[in-house]
Formats: C-alpha cells, structure tokens, sequence
C-alpha cells in the first residue's frame, strides 16, 4: 500500500470511533438525514450518507435518537433528535475523549529523553 | 445489549483509532512489547497484549517501526522503535487528533438553540 493510502487508512480508523459522538452532539437539535449531512460536513466532518444513514437507523435502534416524520413539506423528512439515554452515552464518551487527548499529548508531545 | 454494555461498546470503538496513534508516540523511545505495555497503561490506555502484539507486527511490517533484538539479558527481547515513515504518519495522526478535537468541541459542546 503506497505511504499516503497508508496514512489515509488511519486517518479514517482514527475518525470512525468520534462519529457516534459527532452525530450525538449534532442532534441535540434535530436534523434530518441530509440537512445533519450538512452540518457535519460544515463542521469539517466528512462523513458520506451511505455511512451516515445506517448510522442513525442503528442509534435509533439502540435507543439513543428517538425520530418523527414532519410531512409539512411536499417531500416527507424523518427528523432524528438525541434521547435521554444517547444523553448519557454522549456524556460518557465526550468523558472519555477528553482523557483520551490528554493520555495522547502526554504520550505523543511530550520529550524523548 | 445493556446499557452500560453499549457505552462501553462505543468508548472501545472511540478508543480503537488512537491506539495506533499512542503506540507510535510512545515508540519515539525504543521499547519491547512488555514495557511497552507497561508505558501505556501508566499513562491510562488500556491495552490487551493479545491487542498490543499484533499490533506492533503489523506496524513493523508496514515499515512504520523497526525492531532489534536485544540478547544481553537471559531472555532476549524485540525491541520496537518508531522508524521515519511512522513519524510521519504519526505527525499526520497527530494533526488529524487536533482537528477533530476542535470539531468535536464545536458540535458537541456548544450551546444548542
């Protein structure tokens, strides 16, 4: 594998585990599947919809979004919004990133002796 | 699943992407496996050898560490060091850390409407 596929391929393992947690803290507001699309993208997070959409059908699965159809519109929107439970999920993990990217500066920034 | 479960669930897939990126950091100073082990959970990554070992194999093949054998002590150990290519693709993870540190702080934490 070329050196800069190689480094892509990190990238994007390095990024998987923060979308839950990136779409949990977008949708204390609710969104629907595409207009949430665009705030993370707006936000830098370059998510594609064939990924985010089973994404948001598995947190609603497990609970953690709860979703109501607005069909105000010509075209229907299913409109997801986080649960009391995704909540607590997102606390946690927003928890956890934070000592993450402590136990990462001080492992990774700090000097070699 | 549980709820605890599934929280626990998400934070190993959280943590999943930045083991390679604390291995790297850590291997600016040449360790074998054991010690290694060791640094990390000193510094709170808890790390699986049955996790770690594989690990380290992989990066070495992928050119990103290099190893020696160390045979002065009754037990020989395989020293891990990280090469020039793994700094590279550690700088780039380190870059790409920041990144989504700010985007996750921009989504998650700000004040909803």
């Amino acid at each position: 594998m070329p050196e800069a596929e190689r480094t892509q391929s990190y990238i994007t393992e390095l990024r998987r585990g923060s979308l839950v947690l990136a779409a949990l803290g977008a949708l204390r507001k609710p969104h629907y599947g595409y207009a949430l699309l665009q705030v993370l993208q707006d936000k830098g997070i370059a998510i594609e919809a064939n990924t985010l959409y089973p994404l948001l059908r598995r947190l609603e699965s497990q609970g953690l979004l709860t979703s109501r159809w607005d069909t105000s519109e010509t075209r229907p929107h299913k409109f997801y919004c986080i649960s009391d439970n995704g909540k607590s999920v997102m606390t946690s993990l927003l928890d956890e990133w934070d000592k993450m990217s402590d136990q990462i500066a001080a492992i990774c920034k700090e000097e070699t002796p």
